[in-house]
Order: structure tokens, then C-alpha cells, then sequence
């Protein structure tokens, strides 16, 4: 099968950099969203976006002129769908709106498109059914695309395994590092093993055995790696944090979701209010005396 | 309180790093084993250290034969603690032999002495009252002493704020960063986080989401760290980790202790025995295509 055409539904933070790389890959590209002001946003953030990777080394001379014409906007959906052979949806993270976008799809695309969903913890065999084509259906979840370019490729019981490999070499010329994800797994790989690193981190913090700056010091020193637990959790933002925390029932993680919700209603929601764990610009976490 | 004098009981693979460490920096070193060759190799293997430690620009010029007139080996316990200000006992780890060894040291050491284990999973209180001086006991926990520079302090209930305050100016003294765990805690810090995330990397493998290299490079590419979980497993030994695993009770860490023990049956213990989860001495997820 040859991929031609990619249609991305949901021009959000996510959507936008998938569009961007997939145009930078060669391929045409179509972006719809509801919101028509998201469109017009999503066009002037790629444009940012390719100033950024020529600037940082990262991808030099990306030309926007030749890439931003394989990019066509559309708030029309049956026209965004007409010509697809991918469908990647990166519609917001809620299983109703999802639902929905995917009966119109299901009903709007040619027979042959491939359906995919870049959702974080809603599992493919939620949305299987409902598209029409369960056997074509598959998760595909991007991280950064630009910085941690890896893509998961999760199929539900009912994926056809043909739909798999396209996947795998459409990720591979979409410049990410496909990850197979042999079965249905809230989270995939790495928040997996993400979210029970912070919760043991949030464990040892709630159960005052350890302060903040000791817990990312230990794992800091240990792995030579540039921030501990807290220091991502500030970049991750501790709302979504306790977006994540609060729906976990044990009694640990409910405490640690309690301390959240404490950070979230003084307004410090991490590196981008200013404050978090640490406060910003400079964390103590990054200071050079910080593991000395 | 000056301290002069440190007396390090077991002079196995830890105990020898801390006592060179101790000598390096120039204290007084006692180092006492029941096991007469165990002290033999202790003193070869200190020197080697220093060659390497001199070969490796991590520290320079260590004068050989100054450190090591500071150190004295005995199989005479009471000989040994007889200046003794601090006494670091690094014996194996199993209670009853801590126990029993503590029992002796509380009898023969000066009153002023202060006591500490280097327990990696016990905890202080388990030894703190046998040992006739629970308000100077504390666990004082090296990690790898010259790689890791860390030094877990953890008081038990009844341990002096003085003595803490005193550990902590004695563990910078001897080059490592301090952390402070305020209550017990079996695993300290890191080992908590580090078990956390292995039983959460294990759990995907048992339950057949993903392969070892899956796992691994989610996290790897995302954190850009040198290893993922099972890369990890592999250089702290398959056995230590059965050993370890082995003790918990919910059935996802009992399934993956027993996929550790089909490793450790066969042979499989990781680096040291040339394979494990990886093959050595090139394991794939060090190779530069792994992350491609
Ligand atoms: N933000 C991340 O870091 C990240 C990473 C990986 C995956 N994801 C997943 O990607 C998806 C999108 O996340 P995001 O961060 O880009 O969110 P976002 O809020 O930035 O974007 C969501 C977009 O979906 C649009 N939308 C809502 N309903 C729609 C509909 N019916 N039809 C078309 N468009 C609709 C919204 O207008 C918005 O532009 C979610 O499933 C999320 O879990 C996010
Ligand atoms: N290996 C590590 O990476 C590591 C890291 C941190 C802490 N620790 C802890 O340090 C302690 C020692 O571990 P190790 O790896 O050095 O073990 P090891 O087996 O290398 O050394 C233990 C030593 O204790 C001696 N010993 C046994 N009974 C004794 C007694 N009654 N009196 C005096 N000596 C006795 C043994 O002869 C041996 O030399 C353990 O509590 C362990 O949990 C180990």
C-alpha cells in the first residue's frame, strides 16, 4: 500500500507538529478541526516551528514555502477524509468527543484508509467498533515528534496485523522510532513505567520520609540524569499530573493526588505558572551546586 | 566531636570501598572480618582501586602508600573498635548475622562511639537496641562510594538529632552528597524509586505488552538515559534482583520473580555471567543503531 495522503483530525499542541512532520516527510496533508480559530493557530505554529528547527540544528533548511504547500486546511470534514489513506486523529483526550469524531469518520472515508488514534490512556478497542472498520483501527501515539520521536503502535484484539506493519514503516518515514505495543495498555510503555516512578516518588513524599529536593537528588546522582521525579513532574505541569493521579484509587496515590490538587489551587501548576516543586526560571534542580 | 578514628566491620565489596574512601580522606581506618582471607583481598583490592582511581582522573594522585599506612586490617574486634569514633558495619546483609554483630561491637566499643549500618533493606531499629546504644545508631548508607557519590542517613525513632548532624558532616567529609531520609524506610529513596519502576517494566513484560527492547527504549529515548529498565537489571544481577523481587507478594512482582528465577537457573545473571536479558559484552542496547 502506498501512503499518499495523510488527514490529521484535531489541529491542537499534538496535531500540529504530526501535520508538520508528515509535510516535512513528503507527504500531502490535510488538517482538520472544529474550532476554526485552532486552524488558523495550527498553520502559524508550524510556521514557528520550522523557524525553530532550522535554527536549532536539529533539521536544517526544512523549506516552509515547499512544505507549508503540502499542508491544506479544512473545516470540512468529508473533503479533509476524500482523499486519506491515514487517518491520524488527535482529537482532545475525552472518550465522548472521541466517539463521536469516529462515527463521522467511519462513515466519510474511502474504504481503504487506515484509521488511527494518537490518544494517551483511551485504549483503540474503544473506538474499534464505532469507526466501522475495527480491523483497520490502531493506535499510533507520538510523543514530541520533533524531541523524543518515538511513536507507539498499539493494535486492539481485532487489528489486522497487515495494519501493524504499514504502521511501523509509516512511522519510520516519519522520522520517529515505532514501538510495538504487543496488547491493550492504558498509558503504553513509558508512562507506564513513568507514572509508577512518580507515584513511588509521590509515596515517599506524602509519607514524609523524604523531602522534594532529596528524592530527585537520589535519582539524579544515581543516573546521571538532568532532573528527578520532581523536576519532571514541574514540567509536565501538576495539573496534568492530577488529571492523571486523582483517577488512581489506592490510598497512597490519592494522597499524592490530594498534594496536587493543593499545588493546582495555589496557582503553581509547575514551570509554566512559575512554580511548582521548584520555582522558575531557575529551579534549584539546575543549579550547578545543586548535586555538589 | 572530632573524629579521628573510623572502624569498618565486614571488609567485603562495600565495606573496602568506604574504608579506602576513609583513608583517602584521611581519618584513621580500622578494618575488621571474621573471614581471614576476606581481609587479604580487602588490602589488594584497595590498591587496585587507587589505580584506577588515579588512572581514571577522577581523583588524582591518591599516594598510594600514604593511604594505606592509615589503614589497619585485625581480626580482633575488639582491637578494632578500641579508638574507634564511628563505626560503619558492612557485614552481610541478613539480620541474624547483624544482630550478633552488633551485639559484640556494643560490648567492646568506647562509650563516645557513634554506630552505623550500611544496611541496603534492613532498618536501623531492627539493631539499634540489641546494640546497647540506640540513640547513636543510625543507618549511614553508601551507594558506590567513587561512582555514585551518595550517602543515605536514616535515623530510626530513637536516634539523636546530634548524631545526624554529625553523619552528615562526616559523609561530605568523605566526598559523597548527603541525604537525609527522615523516618526508616526500607530501600531508602533510591532503591524505592529504582523498584518502583523495575516491578512497572517487569509487569509489561509478564503481562506480554512489550519486549525487553521495547521497554527500553521508551524510556531511553524519552529521558535520554544510557539504559532502560532491563539494561539496569542486567548490571545489578539477575540473582541480587530475584533475591530481591522474591520477597514481594502481589502476583505481578511474583510473576516476574519467576521469570528471574528461569534466568538465574540457567545461568542467565546478567553482565557478569555474559548474558541475561541482553548478551555481553556488546548488548544490543548499547549499540548505536538501538536508538534508530
Ligand atoms: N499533549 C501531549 O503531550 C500529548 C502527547 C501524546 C498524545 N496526546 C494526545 O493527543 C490528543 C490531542 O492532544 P493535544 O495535547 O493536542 O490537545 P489539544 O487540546 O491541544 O488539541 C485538541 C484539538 O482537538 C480539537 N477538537 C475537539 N473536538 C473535535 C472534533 N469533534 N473534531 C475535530 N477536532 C476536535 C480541538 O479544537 C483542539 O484543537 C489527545 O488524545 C492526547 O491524549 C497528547
Ligand atoms: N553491594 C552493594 O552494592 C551494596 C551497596 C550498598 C550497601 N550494601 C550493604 O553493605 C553490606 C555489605 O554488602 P557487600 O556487598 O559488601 O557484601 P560482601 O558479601 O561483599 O561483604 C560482606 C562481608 O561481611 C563479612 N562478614 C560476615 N559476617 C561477619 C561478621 N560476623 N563479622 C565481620 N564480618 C563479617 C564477610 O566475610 C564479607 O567479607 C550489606 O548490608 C549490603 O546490603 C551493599
Amino acid at each position: 500500500m502506498t501512503i499518499t495522503t495523510i488527514c490529521i483530525i484535531g489541529a491542537g499542541n499534538l496535531g500540529t507538529k504530526i501535520a508538520l512532520q508528515a509535510a516535512i516527510s513528503g507527504f500531502q496533508v490535510q488538517v482538520y478541526d472544529v474550532d476554526h480559530s485552532r486552524l488558523q493557530r495550527s498553520s502559524t505554529e508550524m510556521n514557528l516551528l520550522i523557524d525553530q528547527l532550522n535554527k536549532s540544528g536539529q533539521k536544517t533548511n526544512v523549506p516552509s514555502v515547499e512544505v507549508m504547500e503540502r499542508v491544506y486546511f479544512t473545516f470540512n470534514l468529508a473533503e479533509a477524509l476524500q482523499a486519506a489513506d491515514v487517518v491520524i486523529e488527535s482529537v482532545t483526550e475525552d472518550a465522548g468527543i472521541k466517539s463521536e469524531v469516529w462515527k463521522e469518520i467511519g462513515k466519510l472515508a474511502p474504504a481503504h484508509t487506515i484509521f488511527t488514534t494518537n490518544t494517551s490512556y483511551l485504549l483503540p478497542s474503544q473506538f474499534a467498533e464505532v469507526s466501522g472498520r475495527p480491523e483497520k483501527f490502531c493506535a499510533f501515539h507520538f510523543h514530541d515528534v520533533f524531541h523524543s520521536r518515538v511513536v507507539d503502535i498499539m493494535p486492539h484484539e481485532g487489528t489486522d496485523a497487515k495494519v501493524i506493519s504499514i504502521l511501523e514503516g509509516l512511522g519510520r518515514k516519519l522520522n520517529q522510532i515505532p514501538i510495538l505495543v504487543k496488547k491493550e495498555h492504558s498509558g503504553y510503555i513509558f508512562n507506564t513505567l513513568l507514572i509508577a516512578w512518580i507515584d513511588a516518588a509521590g509515596r515517599l513524599l506524602t509519607g514524609e520520609i523524604a523531602e522534594v529536593e532529596a528524592i530527585d537528588k537520589s535519582w539524579m546522582i544515581n543516573f546521571n540524569m538532568s532532573a528527578g521525579p520532581f523536576g519532571i513532574l514541574d514540567n509536565v505541569g501538576l495539573d496534568t499530573a492530577w488529571h492523571i493521579t486523582s483517577s488512581r484509587r489506592n490510598p497512597s496515590s490519592r494522597a499524592f493526588a490530594a498534594l496536587l490538587k493543593a499545588y493546582v489551587d495555589q496557582g503553581k501548576l509547575g514551570a509554566k505558572s512559575g512554580e511548582g516543586f521548584y520555582k522558575y526560571p531557575n529551579p534549584s534542580y539546575k543549579s550547578v551546586d545543586f548535586l555538589k
